[in-house]
């Protein structure tokens, strides 16, 4: 945050929205009303039932059926972790996560010092299931599985059909929690994706939702869906951690939803970040020595690319800051298991323009080339 | 929070601001403003850092010098606790705080299970210094102390000078950090209170600020000022707990703050918490029976109340919510230590009119005329 911030660097670091596409004027007029015409927006509060009643109706869209009493409104989604982590882990228990996988998870559980057990990600397909099963049927019994169904950040991969299947029969078969992350599930560039493991089983899916990236990540307003025991017991934690739900946040972003306009909003995200995924990976195709491999998201907000053998990432990152001023995440900050990433990077297609995401590249691909040039490079890679 | 919430109760029971002198005006239109005008005010970001200098500015105001590199923003006071918890608790660590104390702490404590270690408050000059030194000396090691300064949660004292001192000189003697808690520093009804224990000592006092009760809670604002290398050490344990400050509510506070408005909305606030605590205590002197007793707080938002022997707080909370709509915060909810505050009440004396004071209070009066009717009283009460 503190580099993408340096003026002059063009970063694609961070896993932001675009600024520019933020609906400011619907959401000024909606704080301002809200503040003039209701006091209980700036006090201390229930969590806002409204926003609730509209959460249901846009995880419908999504193919969820819930209920107001299942939803556990949330400061982020970042936040569901924090409090399901200390709902279900004990301390040193175990968590089932992939070995490149989202970072906010491990410091969300790293103060219940859990054993990490990790599974591989298909590049084409997601989360290697066998091996979930294997590791189950071998006896692990973690307190929850983590899961990215769409948009897998820093992966980019939407979860096979099957998998999802997959995924949430094993859950119920092992009685095991799945804390499925679906912050990126409303940002596809083609066809929808098939429903999240949410809507295959109730009982054990704990969903984690979020308007961060399909509103504004200031309003910090994300939820949670789990069974309403579960969620009469999260209660308590979130009082311990922060006392109090941000009443005027979640009151403007219902009447945002309330006034209808989300699903433009949407739609305009979607054709945006397209045509920004696109220019990135045309970019790509010719900027960046053909020794690099990278993906081909179909939604979420990230590219995920590998250098070839011999480069180091973090490195790369150093010498790209200072000499061409890009930035981009390097893939170890992802790794939660054996080393792993070293030559990966991370790349946000959303939150630069189009223009300057096509300068990032070029710049990042000279850098790219000096790095190769001075360095021993085996041409496979083994992405 | 729901029984506060039913239609027609009238409720003493939360620890509310005043919904009707919310500066709602100003903040819709900074609200607006900042929305329009700046783009990453709903963005992830950085902390705010001209909310920070403005906080330098305010904290001198109670006599406590510090830099903004000492300053950690929260969202609210709350998460200090929980943040600071998570730095400095040990699982089973130790703990010292007072008997009758905010339920907050506790709860931001108790995913560690600590061995709470309590000693007693004077209701007339605060927590018992004797009894931590003889704690301390006995070789007790705690993680931290917690105190409250002024306007004290829910017992509604202000620590003696001569008490602030010792305690400020037992961190320094024995290494003990203390979290300071000082949501309620700048209500104060009478001569300002001395300053709190930072302005004393700046390496081991740990102070926790908060714009919940001095502006709007739903802001979520509030900080920390701790020492640079700790404040450090916090950013990465709120990345795991909520990702990201609330740049919105934090800007808009620095605009109200930077427009020199939050002096004289102190001011508007002191004169009319000091008349509704007025109304509250002859309120009690004219309703209550002799029996019970009570304080005269100097400070803060609660009175502190002790029914006869006999009686039970929690049993006249049901009883007064279900034959007179009123209700309050029974005492043993603030109990972190033996069983305690069984027959004490908390009441609150900002969140409802003056009006509403004396009727709620009415009727409270007649519960308990009722209750020690019914009950075998002893005329011995011994607050």
């Amino acid at each position: 945050m503190d580099l993408a911030s340096r003026p002059g660097v063009l970063s694609f670091a961070i896993g932001s929205p675009a600024s520019e596409l933020f609906p400011s004027e619907a959401l000024a007029e909606q704080a301002a009303r809200v503040i003039r015409t209701d006091a209980s927006s700036l006090q201390y509060g229930l969590p806002y039932r409204p926003l609730k009643a509209q959460i249901v109706r846009l995880m419908a869209l999504r193919g969820v059926l819930c209920t107001e009493a299942q939803i556990f409104l949330t400061s982020g989604a970042q936040q569901g972790m924090d409090l399901l982590s200390l709902l279900l882990l004990p301390p040193g228990g175990q968590v089932l996560l992939e070995r490149t996988v989202y970072e906010g998870i491990r410091l969300a559980t790293r103060p219940w010092r859990p054993e990490m057990l990790t599974v591989a990600t298909d590049l084409a397909t997601g989360m290697d299931v066998d091996e979930v099963e294997a590791r189950l049927a071998g006896g692990a019994r973690p307190a929850f599985l983590y899961a990215i169904t769409d948009g897998h950040n820093p992966l980019g991969i939407s979860l096979s059909p099957d998998k999802r299947h997959r995924l949430a029969g094993l859950a119920r078969q092992y009685r095991m929690p799945i804390l499925e992350d679906d912050a990126y599930g409303f940002l596809y560039y083609g066809e929808p994706p098939p429903p999240p493991l949410r809507a295959l089983e109730e009982e054990w899916i704990f969903y984690l939702g979020s308007f961060s990236k399909i509103l504004a990540p200031a309003l910090r307003a994300g939820w949670v869906i789990l069974p309403p025991p579960l969620a009469a017991r999260l209660s308590p934690l979130k009082h311990g951690v922060d006392l109090d739900t941000p009443s005027l946040g979640h009151r403007v972003i219902a009447a945002y939803l309330e006034a209808g306009l989300l699903p433009d909003h949407l739609a305009a995200l979607r054709a945006e970040y397209r045509r920004r995924r696109d220019t990135m990976l045309a970019a790509l195709r010719e900027h960046f020595p053909p020794e690099v491999r990278w993906n081909h998201p179909t939604s979420g907000i990230f590219v995920w690319a590998e250098l070839p053998v011999g480069l180091d990432a973090a490195e790369l990152l150093r010498t790209a800051v200072e000499t061409e001023s890009v930035a981009f995440s390097p893939g170890a900050i992802f790794c939660a298991g054996d080393p792993c990433g070293n030559r990966c990077l991370r790349l946000n297609f959303t939150s630069l323009s189009p223009e300057r995401i096509e300068e990032g590249i070029q710049r990042l691909g000279r850098a790219i080339r000096v790095a190769m040039a001075l360095a021993p490079v085996s041409l496979e890679a083994d992405l």
